[in-house]
């Protein structure tokens, strides 16, 4: 075994306490990446706040990571160690499933193997997460980081971005397409920079009006205040895909509303049950749907566009000590709009 | 004012007693129709168990109507006497707002007049519906009923037909589909006659396997008995459309693990708040749909189609007198699969 340091959940305290932690030895597929930067995903904080027990595995969040190969499996052919490399929160799949063959690993009907939290498929042990000096991973599961891309800001790409980037594409947004985005935090200020980069109109959808002058700074053209009945109601039927970001539970009644007829609303911020009345859906042909995470190639080529368009997270970079005080400030929504953890105080 | 006769709601006993109905007189833009065929709707029955008095506006049932043109105001264009028109749920709509303008008068912004229980937009009377010998309605939401399609049988296709039509299309089903119907009723029986029609493979969903030979009869391939985990697993992420038309409420998660990756659940036979878990529309990126009836063009050419492909309802004809025999046997869902009520007896 390999040992390195990380953050690890202390289930008596509810915080990350910083650790020596055990990863496997470098199998021939695997590469070990010396993680360099890792984004505070809220998922995070679910997780520490849903752990109860080491009993029931170790709990080391982070799953949007970049850094750098370390070393090689003698069975890698696509890294070489000095290789900028990034990983978000699928580390392994079955391969085989018709999900996997279609390159949507993040569906694979055997479940895939999570970045934290997942059970090996090898050995068994419960995955430990980014929020760590390294990380083994099988190079099938690594991306390259494409050059230009800031390390730092990139890393929240690797969740936050592909997020978003799913339905923008399984929607075939593009120049024409009419996207709003419901909620400016970490997943919505990326859709928008990828929405209005693939050409779109894009507005922001707020309860608040003080977000006008980030929503048109990200491109956004407008911002349309949630509780402003007046403003909601200039915007009925009007948007191809309503990407809603809010985190905290919410009718989904008014934001139906601005779905345009045969459009999509596409709830992201918040997963498990939401009732919504068919009605809603039935007036206009309008249509529910959710995205988390990526396949390889989807995700491959949400970086290469980030590329393209220089598009990476804004973000807050703190040293990782600082992690707990990271998670307190996100928890009451206290980012802009992303915490990106530097790993290096962990030598 | 001109006088026909009908089936009114009595809210003393809930039940239908004959009557006789006071009509508008006749407008330049009207067609008097006499009715020959009327169709019994589930929502018939929900509307019988709300109506509470008289005084919130009579209560007549009935929007799936065909009969025979009997006179036409002065500027009507498109009918003469003795025509064989078609009506369904809808009879008016703003004709200006951008859904009326795109042919969705059905999702009319200034909500469309309903054949019954709706409030006429001239003169503000509450609609009295097709449960009655005569109906006057403005020619535009009048169908040529297409020859060689038997009326009686042809009546379901107004309302139950059109509203499984809808995302049958929407959805551009044609060879290579793959459609599941969920529920063998009114709905669901024409779905899979349509769907097969247009080239879908179809498979029936029904809790029962007694069902087997009728899904085959109707041209499904086959029948998926949904109390059986196995036979659900081997369906799991086959059908590019579910249509459910199962009326009663009922989880979704089983028919969506059905549903194909990108596809969709379109949920017709329970309309009102359902409950969903986002995850289950994440994994394979499914969508949650509904719809009900449909606009003139759509209305139109599902009708030309069901000409074309000869399809009807299957139907068990009733004299109107026994009205409230049907809609009791409906509500114990003993009908297979629609009451057509024969208005002769009215005369």
């Amino acid at each position: 075994m390999r040992t390195t340091t990380g953050w690890q959940a202390d289930p008596s305290t509810r915080t990350l306490r910083r650790t020596t932690l055990q990863r496997r030895d470098l199998r021939p597929d695997d590469i070990a990446v010396r993680v360099d930067y890792c984004g505070v995903c809220y998922s995070d904080l679910h997780a520490l706040h849903a752990h109860k027990s080491d009993t029931d595995g170790a709990l080391v969040p982070g799953h949007e990571f970049t850094g750098t190969v370390s070393e090689v499996g003698g069975a890698v052919t696509d890294f070489a160690p000095g290789d900028p490399v990034a990983v978000g929160n699928i580390v392994d799949s079955c391969g085989t499933c018709p999900m996997c063959q279609a390159g949507q690993e993040n569906f694979c009907r055997d479940f895939p193997t999570l970045t934290y939290g997942g059970s090996d498929r090898q050995d068994g042990a419960t995955t430990l997460g980014g929020y760590s000096r390294e990380y083994l991973v099988r190079e099938k599961f690594a991306h390259h980081l494409p050059a230009g891309l800031d390390a730092a800001a990139a890393a929240p790409l690797l969740c936050a971005g592909i997020t978003v980037w799913e339905p923008l594409r399984a929607l075939a947004v593009g120049p024409g397409s009419r996207v709003a985005v419901a909620g400016l935090g970490g997943l919505g200020h990326l859709a928008v920079k990828l929405a209005v980069a693939l050409g779109a109109t894009t507005s922001v959808i707020s309860r608040t009006p003080d977000k006008a002058g980030e929503a048109r700074s990200l491109g956004a053209d407008r911002l349309v205040v949630s509780t402003d009945a007046g403003q909601m109601e200039a915007v009925r039927d009007r948007f191809d895909l309503v990407i809603d970001t809010i985190s905290a539970p919410h009718a989904l009644a008014p934001y139906l509303r601005t779905v345009a007829m045969d459009g999509t609303l596409s709830q992201l911020g918040h997963l498990g049950p939401v009732t919504v009345n068919t009605l809603d859906l039935l007036i206009g042909r309008k249509k529910l749907s959710s995205a988390g995470s990526g396949g390889r190639p989807s995700t491959a080529a949400m970086l290469r566009f980030c590329a393209e368009h220089d598009i990476t997270a804004d973000i807050e970079l703190l040293p990782s000590s600082q992690v707990n005080s990271a998670l307190e400030r996100l928890e009451r929504n206290d980012v802009r709009h992303r915490f990106v953890l530097d790993m290096s105080d962990l030598d």
